[in-house]
C-alpha cells in the first residue's frame, strides 16, 4: 500500500510565475513552494526530528555523498533507510552525490561512464557512476531521489556543451537504473549560464517524463540576473504539472525572485551554515550576533517572532553563549534561522492562493537588505 | 514577597544516614537528595531551560569566576541576573569562584586577604577575596551561594592546617560581606583527608550557623575510602537541619554511597562531560558509543529507559553521529545521561521516603560496573 508520488497545481499567482502545489509521497504531503533544510549526515545540525516537526519542515533533504562514505548506504539500508535511522518520518530527498564528487576538484577524475574520486575523509579512492548513484540512493530510501549529473563551471560554454550532453546521456541511464517504484527520481536541467544550453537541456529532460525536475548549476558563481534568466528561459519548457526544484537556493530574495519564476522547490545550506556563524535573519536583513552592539540587548532576534529563540532568549544572552562558543547558541540560532525561512515560505504560499503574493513579495523585499552580491559568499 | 530559604527533613533511613528532605528557594523547591546538572557559562551544555524542565532539574549549578569573566556579572546583573539572562525560572546555585582559581597552578597567588589569578581567556590580571566573590555572587543571583575558600591539596597535612584556618577565617568574612537577604550562603567544609581537620572544619563552620554546608576538597584525587571516611566524621558534627552539598561528585556508585553517609545536595560536570565523549550510562555501567560493537546496533541506549533519546534512537545511529561530529549526537548524550542520573536520584530519594533504600542500593550496585577507580580520572 505505497502511495506513489504525485504533484498537484492549486493556484497560479496572475502578477507572476508563481505556483502553489502539493506533492504527494510515501512519507507524507509536502505543499509547495517547500523549502528544505539540509540534513548532510543524516541530521539537520543541531536539531531532532522533534524540533523540525516543530519547525513545520515538511521535506529535508540529505546528502548521497556524505552519507555513501560514512556510515554507508547498506549501514543505513538496514537501519530500514534513512527514515528508520534518523527517525525522521516524514518526506526525505536526497541528491545524486554528484555536486559533492565534482567539488572535490584535484581529487576527481570524470570519463563517460562515471567519475572517480578521492574520498574526503581518508583519501580512499571510489568511483560514482549513474548506476551506481541510483542503487546508493535506493539504499539510503528517499521519497525523491535525483539523477546523477554532472556541475560545470557555468561560464565555460565549450565544456557546458560536452558536459551537458554526457549529464543527459546519465540521466537515461538513471532511468533505466532505477528498481524502486517509490522513490520519485528527478532529471536535473544543467547548462551553465547559457539560454540555449538551458532550453535544450530543459527540452531534453521533459521529453524524458521525470516526475520533477531539478535546476543545478546556479548559485554556484553566477549573477543574480544570470539566474533569473535562465530560470525564465526554462520555465515555459518545463512540464507545468510537474515540480522544479532549484537545487542549493536558499536567501531569502532569492526564494520571492525564484518563487516568482516558477519554482516549487528549494533546499540550502545557508540558513544553518550562517545560524552556526552567529549570523540571524529578520525581516530588515541579516544581523550578526557576535557583534559587540549586542552584548546588553535585551531585545529577541526580531520581534514578533514565534520561534522558540525568540520566545525565550535575548539578543544578549544569545550573543554570550556565541562568543563563549557554547553549543546552544548554534541550536538557538539555527532553529531561528530555519523557523524565519520556513515561516517565510509558509507566507509566501498562502499569499500565491489567496493571490496576494506580488505584494507580499514587494513588501519583503523592501524591508530586507540583502547582503552584498560580492560577499555572498565570504559571508555565508 | 520573596520567599526565604528553608530546609525541611522529611525521612531518615534506618540502615543508614541517607536522608529526604525539601528545601524551599525564591525559585521553587529543591526535593533532597538533589543533583544539579552544570551550567557553567549559563548553559547546561547543548541543553535548553525546555529540556531541562522536562529531565525534572530541580537545581542547576552555574561557575562564578567563568561568569566574571565572560561575559562579566554586571552584564548578567543588567539582565536581572541569572535566572533572566538564561531564562532558567527554577533555583539556581552558583559556586565562589574558589575552586577553579585554585586549579589555575602556575596562574595564581594566594595571600591572607585573597587570590590573584591570570585569566585563562586571554591572561588579564584579576583578584578574588572573599568579599569580591559575595559581591560577584550577589550580581548572579543564584538562590545558593558559597563562601569563598581554598581547595588545597587533599595529602598535604601541614598545609591543610594553614589552609583550613584561612578558609575559616574568609568563610566569616564572607558572612559579614553577605547583602541579600534572598540567597543562602552555605559554607564549606575542607581539610583534605584528615579527620581532626574535617572534624574541626565540620565544628567550626556549624557554629557560624550557615543554612547550609558544602563539602569541598573530595573527589580530587583520594580514594573512595578516603571519601567516605570523611563523610563519616563530619555526619554526626554537622547540624541535622542543614542541607549537605558534596561538591563535584556525581558518579553513579558515588551518590548512593554519599547518600547514605547524609549527603543531600550534589553536583558534577562527569554526567555532560562523558556524555560528549561518546560514554552514557546504563545500569550495568559506561558504554561507549564510539565502539565500532554499535555501528549496526538497533537497540536504544537502554531498554526501558524514558529519555528522548532511547524512545527515539538507535545505538547505531548515535554512533554515527558521533563519528561524523555532529552536535545532535553531544545534545542526544547529554540528554540520556542527565536523565538516567536525575532520574536515579528521584529512585533514591523515593525509596528513601519508602524504606527501601537500602534494597535498592544493593541492588544498583550489585548491577553496575563503575569505571575501575584508577581509570576514574582520564576516562572522565
Amino acid at each position: 500500500m505505497t502511495m506513489t508520488f504525485s504533484f498537484k497545481l492549486l493556484a497560479q499567482d496572475t502578477h507572476s510565475q508563481a505556483r502553489a502545489g502539493l506533492i504527494q509521497t510515501p512519507h507524507g504531503e509536502i505543499p509547495t513552494p517547500v523549502f528544505a533544510p539540509v540534513g548532510t549526515q543524516a541530521t539537520v545540525k543541531t536539531l531532532t526530528p522533534a524540533d523540525l516537526a516543530e519547525l513545520g519542515a515538511n521535506l529535508i533533504l540529505s546528502n548521497t555523498y556524505h552519507l555513501y562514505l560514512r556510515p554507508g548506504a547498506e549501514l543505513i539500508a538496514g537501519f530500514g533507510g534513512l527514515h528508520g535511522f534518523m527517525q525522521w518520518p516524514g518526506p526525505i530527498l536526497t541528491d545524486s552525490g554528484g555536486y559533492q564528487v565534482f567539488s572535490l576538484s584535484g581529487l576527481r577524475k570524470i570519463d563517460e561512464d562515471g567519475v572517480t574520486f578521492r574520498s574526503h575523509l581518508d583519501g580512499s579512492e571510489h568511483r560514482f557512476t549513474p548506476e551506481l548513484s541510483i542503487a546508493v540512493q535506493e539504499q539510503l530510501g528517499a521519497d525523491i531521489i535525483m539523477a546523477f549529473d554532472e556541475c560545470p563551471p557555468p561560464n565555460d560554454y565549450d565544456y557546458n556543451i560536452e558536459a551537458l550532453a554526457r549529464t543527459h546521456r546519465w540521466a537515461e541511464r538513471c532511468l533505466v537504473a532505477q528498481r524502486r517504484p517509490d522513490q520519485a527520481l528527478y532529471g536535473i536541467v544543467q547548462g551553465g549560464i547559457f539560454a540555449d544550453l538551458r532550453a535544450k537541456s530543459a527540452e531534453f529532460l521533459a521529453a524524458l517524463e521525470f516526475p520533477g525536475y531539478g535546476i543545478g548549476g546556479l548559485s554556484v558563481g553566477e549573477t543574480k540576473i544570470q539566474m533569473h534568466e535562465m530560470l525564465e528561459v526554462i520555465h515555459p519548457i518545463l512540464p507545468r504539472d510537474k515540480p522544479r526544484y532549484l537545487m542549493g537556493v536558499g536567501s531569502p530574495e532569492d526564494l520571492f525572485e525564484a518563487v516568482a519564476r516558477g519554482v516549487d522547490q528549494f533546499d540550502c545550506v545557508l540558513p544553518t551554515r550562517i545560524a552556526r556563524n552567529g549570523a540571524v535573519f529578520t525581516e530588515s536583513g541579516r544581523l550578526n550576533l557576535r557583534n559587540a552592539q549586542f552584548a546588553q540587548d535585551k531585545n529577541p532576534i526580531e520581534a514578533g517572532c514565534h520561534c522558540y529563540t525568540c520566545r525565550t532568549f535575548s539578543r544578549g544572552y544569545l550573543r554570550h553563549l556565541i562568543i563563549a562558543k557554547e553549543i546552544l547558541g548554534l541550536r538557538l540560532t539555527t532553529l531561528h534561522n530555519l523557523h524565519f525561512i520556513l515561516e517565510t515560505m509558509r507566507r509566501i504560499r498562502q499569499t500565491i492562493l489567496d493571490g496576494s503574493f506580488a505584494q507580499y513579495k514587494d513588501d519583503f523585499l523592501a524591508a530586507y537588505q540583502p547582503v552584498p552580491e560580492a560577499n555572498r559568499q565570504t559571508l555565508s
